[in-house]
């Protein structure tokens, strides 16, 4: 059993997935990120009442040190008492259910959850055991949802190219087969109409299922990177060259890695976004990392005023 | 050398052990814990100045993140500034004493210490260092002392069967020996004169010293179980296996785990509690772990109300 | 390229070390911290404006738990949202620089930054990467830096000795070769003016560079101790063991340890210091530790006071 994400008057109620996610509900999401945008920067006593008596909870079942401080500070802002739970290192390991554990923090006044875990649809289905008033947002489950990360990546685009997606040429470059973050993206970029959708990488690295339905799909970087605007460098995990999937960094970067040489046959005012953490000389060089066309840091930003959002509206 | 938690005057200066403690002071703090209860639900600002400016440190010796999310969540809610030392994983290893690093967090400003520790007393020991205005809270030392457990399952068993214990039969169910939830259960039941206590659990992980003086003692749960009003289930270790202790998780089950069956031979009206965290299908199955008698996340949200009238006993 | 840490009108704009900190600086921040002091204990809610809405991130790239905690105290005090980033664990090991560590936690908004690290000069190095309205604190990196313990020992021997150096005798005891806290007290002594600094360990243990230029330098303490005013004696690691610079603990504290004999042919009214964690009959026997004539929990106490100042300084 999993459950819904809006309730019965098509309110938010958890944040659980970009997919399906209606299109005003996801545009609403981004204009109130971009309103808490400028607030989210610097100095900050204005949303301290949004939550304050709140108490939010990042509860990790595997580790992520950077989404869970980017959650951390965007509760913070609001005012929230913000606790961290890391079941990843202690219930799990007494043989407590991942129910239990929630349930529990849920009996100790804990309203808000935001959740990663290792299991696609996880957060779904721990969302349909609890109580009314419980609030949960994904942070990352399994292969799939990652609608914070999509929801930054959106408000991104929106900001460098605007709200019109119909004319935009989007491309997705590395390992989308292992990726929570283009599986996301794509629902979003479907759901806001983007022009092209562009899908390159190894061959073994991209789905064989329906993912890719409806993109351009190959592997040939120079000849896929013709006029892109925005261009989607995923992560090459570590893990990869252990096992096998890749030869080696030096062989992936010249193939998939962006240079700025590379980048010059993307449209003049292409925008270079990545999800991070980089791995700098595989995919992407420093000069693109920290030239003028990248929005990597933008992202980082929006994350913080895209997950206060998401907080104040299922929250709020 | 240890230390008395009631001052001159009768007031309560630590929290050290229920043992003794006398019964208008702990029947005070469980009126103090219901009148917490309410608020300690949901959103809530109301005491947010009971500990305001006042900080407060989860201190702990051995790892514990059930009961430092509780502690946690309880300080918060009273305006402490709350911080976290894992004194397992720091001190301790660079050679220094409980006592030093104690006093130096003492000495940094924080006035009340939320303690967990292996060793039996380690809390009154401490108890004994410490400046006029510092206080010390025990979060379960060795295998006796775990008071507010032990006043949360009393709040519990108050807020089922009314504050009159002297009519109750109340069981409790497994590994006693190696338990100080167990042994704080017992100093609190005798002190607010609980009709019956029986014990039931396997004849080797009972204790063979007074600890159940008084009590009604057996292994057989079939027979002892009849007309038992409050069920007290004990976590088993897993550790209990490796030892020899017990044969199988499914032997333990077979003779000492509740089903439904088995519960409906108790009072009709019988609640069923356990401190958590739970092996499903060990000491409870989920029908009963689930089921409508089971007050087991009730004492957990009893848990943030002890702890809330406790931190506000000692240091508001 | 390294960053300045006064900006061009001579404010401080980050605290990155005190070699070559103007004195007037130097002193300005002891009487801030000296006001903090008083402050400083026990419950607090009077500067809780200065950093109200300022989210400060303690981040380490090698652990430090004792220090850690002392600045975030100092935060909490001062109304910032205080939030911990272990470095060590995560971002490294994905390959992740710390720059880019760094710059992702900026672009969430965090203004002030308080970083241990395992390399020389890596806080001035960082500090030169960030933007305008980012401060940066050195919480120790490398061998040598570590201003905020230099200005609490300042401002302890100040509190002992009042604010003229220049009569002071000053002893320098253990493991100067390795040690951050000797060389940082040793630039701002000779700010301060101190009128005798004397230095004595083990030859092996002392720095052949210019470290120790214009000291008295030895190891004979029962010689060098001979009306000393201020004694600061460092911790020995105990990896110093089993890399065979240290033969024993025994023959290390019979030769260099503290005992209360030795310390009688100081001056009479002479105060003890240590760093901490001390090891109790290693560097200090119990006697001393816990006599009158130790400052150790002042010098832990002043710890938050002059973390404080240094925060209200850069940020405030």
């Amino acid at each position: 059993m999993t459950a819904q994400q809006l309730d019965s008057t098509g309110r938010l109620r958890h944040l659980l997935t970009l997919e399906g996610m209606p299109r005003p509900v996801l545009e609403g999401l981004l204009d109130q990120a971009q309103a808490c945008h400028d607030s989210a920067i610097g100095r900050t006593t204005d949303r301290r009442e949004v939550l304050a008596g709140t108490a939010v909870c990042t509860l990790f079942f595997e580790p992520s040190t950077r989404t869970r401080s980017s959650f951390t500070l965007a509760a913070q802002r609001l005012g929230a008492d913000v606790m961290s739970f890391d079941a990843s290192t202690s219930s799990a390991k007494k043989g407590e259910t991942d129910t239990d554990t929630l349930r529990n923090l849920e009996a100790m006044g804990v309203r808000g959850f935001v959740i990663r875990h290792p299991d696609d649809g996880a957060v779904a289905r721990l969302a349909a055991t609890v109580k009314p008033e419980t609030c949960l947002l994904n942070a990352g489950d399994g292969r799939s949802g990652h609608p914070t990360q999509g929801l930054l990546d959106m408000l991104t685009i929106r900001q460098a190219k605007g709200t019109d997606f119909s004319a935009l040429k989007v491309m997705i470059v590395g390992d989308v087969k292992h990726s929570r973050v283009a599986r996301t993206d794509l629902h979003a970029l479907r759901t806001l109409g983007a022009g092209e959708i562009r899908v390159c990488g190894p061959a073994n690295l991209l789905p064989d299922d329906d993912t890719l339905a409806g993109c351009t799909v190959g592997d040939d970087l120079d000849a896929m990177i013709e006029g892109v605007d925005v261009l989607m460098m995923l992560r090459l995990q570590h893990e990869r060259m252990s096992e096998g999937l890749v030869p080696s960094l030096e062989a992936y970067h010249a193939r998939w890695g962006l240079n700025a040489e590379r980048l010059r046959r993307a449209a003049p005012d292409a925008i270079v976004m990545h999800p991070g953490p980089i791995n700098r000389g595989v995919e992407v060089t420093d000069e693109v990392a920290d030239g003028p066309q990248s929005w990597i840091l933008r992202q980082v930003a929006n994350g913080v005023a895209v997950r206060m959002a998401a907080l104040q509206a299922v929250l709020g």
